[in-house]
């Protein structure tokens, strides 16, 4: 190439999940050639969330504040305790609106050969956040995995050793999901999770 | 979100092309919880860009300094220039290996509805760098729809004003292409500049 610091950045924005060589040289050429006020903004911002963005005190979630929004939120109801893998997956849940009580953030699964157990989850400031007593029912809002479902498990008998109710997301068919082209595990257990249609309701 | 350094992390990847709100928050997810390093990488080779990369004097090509590398080699062959449109077109020569000349890049094609005139593609700069007297042949590589060959048209003439040659990409079917799903236009123009076979070469 022509420029050293043009290489340079189409490296660099190689680290991005999904963009190659090919994606991240069309976006460099976009941002020198046509959006130099959007790149600079990047730069700007990536900064600052190096700088400000840690993990929220009592729910390990991404957090400008020691306590995030949602923890600080005196609205919600902090009887309900989501436990979630991931930021991502409180967006989710978030942009859902099917839920008003709290989270908490593993940053992770249980998966001992790549050395995340208890202790890398935080699953020692839960135990902590169930002593508090205010916690009712815990909703374990693992992935729908083999690891998922054993960290479900290992949770919710911390649970139990705790007198707190727990619960898991229901399996079963995708709303708007056709029979024919589900798989058919997810048909297995949306079939032994069949509920009562009450009519009278 | 629970951190407002994130929403407008998020927000500053969408000026990337092809990357929409879901692929921003994404991105911006894993960088903060994988991929710091790379972030901050990212920043300052982003503001590293903005700040030395600039055209080049005489092809107006991307470059950290007055003069391209690409202008500056000796050892390429001053009396062939091809003129492309965009600092991209040069990259795909390039990695192809097939051009050992000069090049000038117009940084758009004539459009005059989107209020790019000669003026704006620098052809005033071409028109100087012709009267050196080097230049023996222009090589038309610009795109091949209707704005590309007009384009080409205006720079030809151009040329003959200066009693310089020029010539262009050759049309045809793409190598690897099977005639079966080559489209009609591009048949024509490859039946049209059919080209002899010459066993005894």
């Amino acid at each position: 190439m022509t420029s050293l610091s043009l290489d340079e950045l189409i490296s660099a924005l190689t680290c991005l999940p999904g963009v190659g060589h090919k994606s991240a040289q069309r976006m460099a050429l976009h941002l020198l050639e046509r959006d130099r006020t959007g790149a600079e903004r990047l730069a700007i911002s990536l900064q600052g969330a190096l700088e400000k963005v840690g993990h929220c005190e009592r729910c390990r979630n991404f957090s400008d504040t020691e306590i995030c929004h949602i923890c600080a939120d005196q609205s919600r109801d902090s009887s309900l305790l989501c436990v979630v893998e991931s930021p991502a997956d409180v967006l989710a849940l978030e942009s859902a609106h099917a839920f008003k009580g709290k989270y908490f953030v593993m940053l992770g699964r249980l998966s001992p050969l790549d050395g995340l157990g208890p202790e890398q989850l935080g699953l020692d400031r839960l135990e902590a956040l169930l002593e508090e007593g205010t916690v009712r029912e815990i909703i374990l809002a693992t992935s729908a995995t083999v690891e998922g479902d054993i960290t479900a498990n290992y949770i919710a008998d911390l649970a139990e050793r705790m007198d707190v109710n727990s619960s898991r997301l229901a399996r079963g068919i995708p709303v708007g999901g056709e029979l024919e082209f589900v798989d058919s595990g997810t048909l297995s257990r949306a079939m032994s999770g069949r509920q009562q249609l009450n009519r009278s309701d």
